[in-house]
């Protein structure tokens, strides 16, 4: 297999000619330095895996034609990501860990003690398709825009259950709460962490009230945020997602 | 509780006189801008957390007089985590994490792909210690020199389970591995990641030989080896160790 991937907008199917952006060609040839006839893997979120014949090296463009189909597209978790936004650095890292460990959309999440009033979600979808191309997934995660605790709740699916992490230690442990939802087929389900300092009181009492949420805890030390984004998806991923089975590739 | 959390390595009981040292001293005169009579909360590993009262307070030198014992010193997992050293910056944000994931001991391991030469221990335990300070732990993880895989694989207890991160796909899932040790009591046990790339096949067939390793698989996705050493600590640390069990503070 190649081993450059990229992640492209352009449909994908045999024989097409992809021209690559700017930002894109200026990787392939000044930063990688390959060649023409060198091939690079393509993927967009929906036509599986390409190989690409780079048929013309430019510094400001580079053309590919496609050869032939490496992968199928296959359908992958339906697990979404509720964050309040911490500093950059490491909400960069949450953005990057989150989409090799296979989240489907990542939603930023103003509370009440969340520090940050801006997110770049452009950076954001920047470091998502960055870990994508180098994890093998065949999507980006969606990155949706900031939105305040009440209106994610108000709009959220009741079909898919949201684990809240709970910092008072009154959750339920994650793997019990994530083992009940670990039927035979994947469900849609979310994940959703605070702020450093956690939720207020209100906040955990109101989400308490909701049918689709369940609190859960994390053991007995307190994480850092990004810490407790992590862990929570690997264990929601290990007991109830795609990692139940193994690799076959 | 007070807010600010010191490791010291001093023997803590009622009444104890505590001087610390330079950096620690700066830390809290300066960085922290405390005054004399504020409290400071301490742990050695040994002697639970313990509440000291700034009596002095300099540039250069704090002293503090223990008034109460905050805590007792609790059981906490013996969980090893062992790692192909990875690049500055990585390499330290594992320390911190495995810190607050709750892991016992850091083993930095040389294997054929590993790419760094040179270890410095001295700054993953500072991490470490950091970490330990925020998460509210009572112990700091003990950091190792930097071990062969041969080394550590012939020395390595035969009665602590060794996961092996098996980047081929073919190992068990982790949640099933992870539920084959977990009875009642938290039982030893270790994880071993290894680097960008991988273990060789050569490492992998030699270690599967071992009474006491399992090969583990972490799902579909590639992950970094940073990410990789991250979520399996979460899980097993959810599934098996001491996550299993609500917060009680």
């Amino acid at each position: 297999m190649p081993k450059l991937r990229l992640f492209v907008a352009d449909d994908l199917d045999a024989g097409a000619a992809i021209t690559l952006g700017r930002d894109q060609s200026h990787y392939i040839t000044n930063v990688m330095r390959a060649a023409a006839g060198d091939e690079i893997a393509l993927f967009n979120g929906r036509d599986g895996e390409w190989a690409g014949e780079i048929t013309t090296l430019g510094k400001r463009t580079v053309d590919l034609s496609l050869t032939e189909r490496l992968r199928d597209q296959v359908s992958e978790p339906d697990l979404w990501l509720a964050f309040a936004p911490i500093k950059r650095g490491r909400i960069d890292f949450v953005a990057a860990k989150a989409t090799e460990l296979g989240v489907s959309r990542l939603i930023p999440v103003m509370t009440a003690r969340t520090q940050m009033s801006r997110v770049n979600t452009g950076r954001l979808l920047a470091n998502a398709i960055e870990a994508a191309e180098q994890c093998e997934r065949l999507t980006v995660p969606a990155v949706s825009d900031p939105v305040s605790l009440a209106d994610i709740l108000s709009g959220w699916p009741a079909d898919r259950r949201l684990f809240v992490g709970d910092e008072t230690g009154t959750g339920q442990p994650i793997a019990e709460a994530a083992g009940d939802i670990a039927s035979g087929a994947s469900q849609p389900c979310g994940i959703l962490v605070g702020p450093e300092g956690g939720f207020t009181p209100d906040e955990l009492d109101d989400m308490g009230k909701l049918a689709f949420v369940t609190k859960i805890g994390l053991g007995p030390r307190v994480m850092r945020a990004d810490t407790a984004a992590i862990a929570a998806l690997s264990v929601i991923q290990a007991i109830a997602g795609d990692w139940r089975d193994s690799r076959s590739r």
